[in-house]
């Protein structure tokens, strides 16, 4: 099983960013910690990051198709609540997406409570920090072994 | 570890209810799975279900205390999205409580999009049918071992 | 054909509580003259009435099934404009109800005019007292015959 | 007792309109019915329809006075949602005039939810096909015998 | 001086409907007072009604042209407060249109606040029964007279 | 009759504010203008202006007693979309009170559409410039004739 | 290829009416136009125009059945925007409509902005002043041609 | 004078929970003073409590006719902001209701700032602490006494 | 202990203004029982009342300070609902403040039911006609007894 | 006359994704033909895709100056309802822009029904599937032919 | 060059009121670095403050005509937010306005961060304490000198 | 002291684009005069532009550090209104940024009033011009000398 990782905007800042809500791991400590959880449960994973709406929207098609991933966990940060291109891309492919955030997005500001992904995407897993991106991963161990 | 596992309305209805949406597995048979994967994990789980607003208040309340839980896992059914008394017994007590769901709430109908406990509560798992379960009984584990 | 005719909080305040808006009928002369109409047309009627929600629930869930009823009145009083819990538990069953209310709710208050129930019932009569189950009764003895 | 009957925009299409939502008996097949029913009760009642709004209005006016009718049934289709023209015609005459739509209006498009007559009806039965007439009828009926 | 006075739907009711609200003369009763009013001030009117939208825009288009009117008074009723189409066809001629309304629109209910004929008239007199025509009258003569 | 004509904040710069929306007339030569048509029809007029809310209300409260004024024309100026104290002293007197407007508020901005003071007076001239207080004259000298 | 071109209120006023907006052709002259384009492309085309909702939703009726049209291009004109009879007389035939404006709708007042028939309709064609109809005419000569 | 004192959801967690908000007295230490201060002005009081909302309804049916209360002092808890069951249980009765609250709601989160018992009450004593039961019983005192 | 009692507008036409809604005594006499009840309860009291919201503004700045007082009691009348400015005059200020209202703000029209001042008041009390006042007091007078 | 065709994210995936929404051709296909109606018409047309907002709001701006285009055909995608960028960039040239959709926007989700693009294009073409862009095109002809 | 300095309401309290959010210095200190900063750069200019709408609106129409002032500095501090009152006296002068903000207004409550002011100011300086005064005063100097 | 000057989207047309809205200077120009007037103050000026949102969040993110800036000024452009991915990398660098706009944002279209950035930044300057940036850089200058 392939399991594609995509970040999205200011989540390479974690760690340096607002500890107080998002921790003081940096991202690269959290995907290691991700990557030998998937090693010791026999996942590959890969990892991409950006702060451009676009390229998240090429890592979602790219992710389609024979040579493709088996599921995306998408951490897509604010463009959860506005983009609408990201939404469309997660349609466009037939990859399960499933939408994980490190804070409880719907116990912070207003804005963030509505996600415009989420209609489109598996499930939702928000608020246990790094162990969103393990649970995630964890759903698509449990979901393929059926 | 002891774990507080609270359904509410209609989910004593599982299997018979709309199978589209909520899978044909019975609550009692889904609480067998949670219960075997809790017990591998050695962890302990109790298993309640009500109708009744006021009784998931009770449970909440229970939960406290020196002989209480490490943790709630809490599907309020309909109650998530107007019970501001189940969001204050959860503010009322030091237990945390993660807010699961068996189906993506925010992909379905818009009064399902807004959940008033989630403002007190650590995360929110939703939309992975059983798995919501089974992966919030898996974060209490792992943040346990840190 | 076997009906039961729920009613919810309050109704059993009828009589004594705003008879200008109610008219002046206890809610047991309104269930005798029910069950005269009922029985004159060979209809078998049950009645129940509680002020909690979650009892209304049980009750709708316990309509399912092989010992079940052939449909139900619901006059879900107040709760009509909340209860997605209710509303959840009409789903659940399929058994066909019919929402009756006593006044023109969309003639009252701003907040009487939404009914969160109305989604998944066969249809709603408003305004008519007494009558409003009457005609109900009459809906299940017409559509019966066909 | 005389009964004015009035249908309003589109209401000539039943049977070929949408049968999936309206039923596929033509509105010519429905008044036979109502007035076998009418007829059997002794009750004279007279069918209009028209698709312009200040016909409606007009039917509505002419239905006062002296030499008037006993009631108005009336399904005002699409011009329920905002005919206020039609609402204060109703306001304009003594005739009690009793709200029926074939669909359930409550359950389908979020601009069906609204009646702006309702305010000033008797009261509104909606869902139950061809017999929201015969219902309205009964309350006639039964209404004239107290 | 020629004025066009024309009455939207139901005020041919007027006498007969609400007296509490609209108060107890006729439209003929009205129409005489404004004539002799007019009269008196060599202005020539013209009354027309009718309940139907499409009637009244097709009255405000031939007051359009050399044979044409000076002025319109306009009670548009219930249409004041959705007829586009009405506000359209006043754009769509030159003559000048004073909005009259019998009630103070303004202190009734919600809906009746909203004016969207407002936009495009000279200006609004209401809530002073019958003398808001006179007043609207009295307008054109002084305007006239500059 | 004695009549008191209260115009609010900012009329006092008619003339030399913005001639495009509100004429070149100062208030001087408007109030003159009108002092000599009451003059005509033997009507009494005094004029107050203020920019302060409480001393509008003042003015309002002094109309009230046996010694005060038989009605008040009011040009509130921009107190009339917020100012409820305005509204409660107009409530508080007997005095009739017809409110004016120099444009027409419902055809400009949208926060000028909406009169908090609507509610509580006898009517509504809006858009006439400065024969809105002639006409709001008018309406006094003709009601008080019947 | 039979084509039903309707147009709604106020159109017959085209060339005479704010021709800022809508340009100095008279309905007529546009007709002309449409005329000849449809017959150099073997079109049959009918022009029918209606100031009156319930006419327009009597020829859209009409445009069904065995003897009816290939199809209906409509400029509903300002019903565009709150008929939601039309949408309903849309909905109960076959003819596939396609709705045009002459003016760029969504550039232009808020209320234009919405269109309450786009639900039920082939496309929406807006902005390009006659070119709108000749554009609609090209899409069912193109469509017709597959 | 006989007062029933009616405390809803959570409030028997006072002085355990959230001591910031609201104290750290509990809610027995709290009625005791409550009783203290009634005996001192010969008044009789009665405590209940309750986290379900139908108990709620009971309790205040309970208080009406021969044997009944003087007066009601109502803490609705969470109840307070969307509980139509408990308004119309106050409206149902003729016991007058003083609605308590122990933090000024008003100044806390949105939702907290509508209360949906308020219309039927006959007022609202609102952050005052354990004080606002007090207060409340005051009133009953003072106006006994007129 | 010293408390500064301040009235906002038109509270001086209390006794000749609406007096189904705020009672038929004057402000002078209930300012007189309320300076009877401070006076038995060793209470000092000053009066205040003024129709401007400046001068109400002044008046809680001069409370501040070392000859201050030590605490205001608040009926603001209709700036209640919208003067941001005299909240900040209470946030500017180390004085606690009480909201009182003589009606129940909440049982009255849509527009009185906010409070913008009340999020920076210590509590609220509303409803209780000139016992508002006194209930106001009596909190002062417990409270600075702890 | 030179054509730019600028298509916005996702629409690289035409064919691949949702063909029940947007058919089963895929871009390049859609391009030829388009590119084939335009040779046939002696219009050059050029076609550009991106899934990043920015790069198209630099075509747009490349589209402006002497080797500019006489056109721009603008498919934006899911962009069309909330980028203000592309919107500004649509301003900041003179090159008249033609909106485009394949699907009816106004016909599908809430969210779609909103361009803000539409107040600074010349018109929308919306619903046509591929033909959108030929019906575009054509506009560009005719129009350029006057 | 002369410009007027205006301070609404709570002003006078800074350094009093809130230095968390307004900073510790009094307004006669701020005035006192603005004259010198004005001083150094030849630029005259005057200082009022009022908590009174009224007087602002005088201040403003006071700046107006021969011996007026060249530009105006205005904090109109809550006014900002609901002063119709004062746009209008903005509107009426030719004076040229800037808004400043000691704190930024639209990192605030949510009610601040409107602006009723700014459709009617040349520009806004909001959130740099003092030097809000001093760059607006920048402003001017600099402009002035084109 | 260095400062980084980032433009947003559309900023490049500057001089192109709208000359009445921005004025006729270029960007080029604009930030020569912004590097003289640095100069002249002893302070360093970079100016990078982009149209895309992700390369804005990178130039953010690159200010961090110890090579990094004293402080930011961000004409975010259009994206000022929806970006919540810039706002989130305001958050999570230290270094202040000021929030500058050519035009007065707040007096221009509705939905450029809102800046979803403002939450997060030092300050706002909006409707100066160029400058917008000199008073930006002033405040730097200023507040570096304290």
């Amino acid at each position: 099983m392939r399991i594609l990782i995509i970040n999205g905007p200011n989540l390479n800042m974690l760690g340096k960013r607002e500890p107080g809500i998002y921790g003081s791991d940096t991202l690269e400590k959290i995907n290691q910690e991700i990557a030998s959880h998937a090693e010791a449960n026999n996942i590959s994973v890969e990892f991409v990051q950006s702060n451009t709406e676009g390229v998240i929207v090429d890592y979602i098609q790219g992710s389609h198709g024979e040579s493709g991933f088996d599921g995306i966990i998408l951490n897509a940060g604010a463009f959860t609540h506005y983009s609408y291109a990201i939404r469309d891309a997660i349609s466009s492919v037939d990859t399960p997406v499933v939408e994980v955030h490190l804070s409880n997005i719907h116990a912070r500001e207003e804005f963030r409570h509505k996600s415009v992904l989420a209609g489109v995407c598996i499930g939702q897993i928000s608020g246990f920090g790094k162990y969103s991106y393990t649970l995630a991963l964890e759903y698509f161990r449990i979901n393929n072994r059926r």
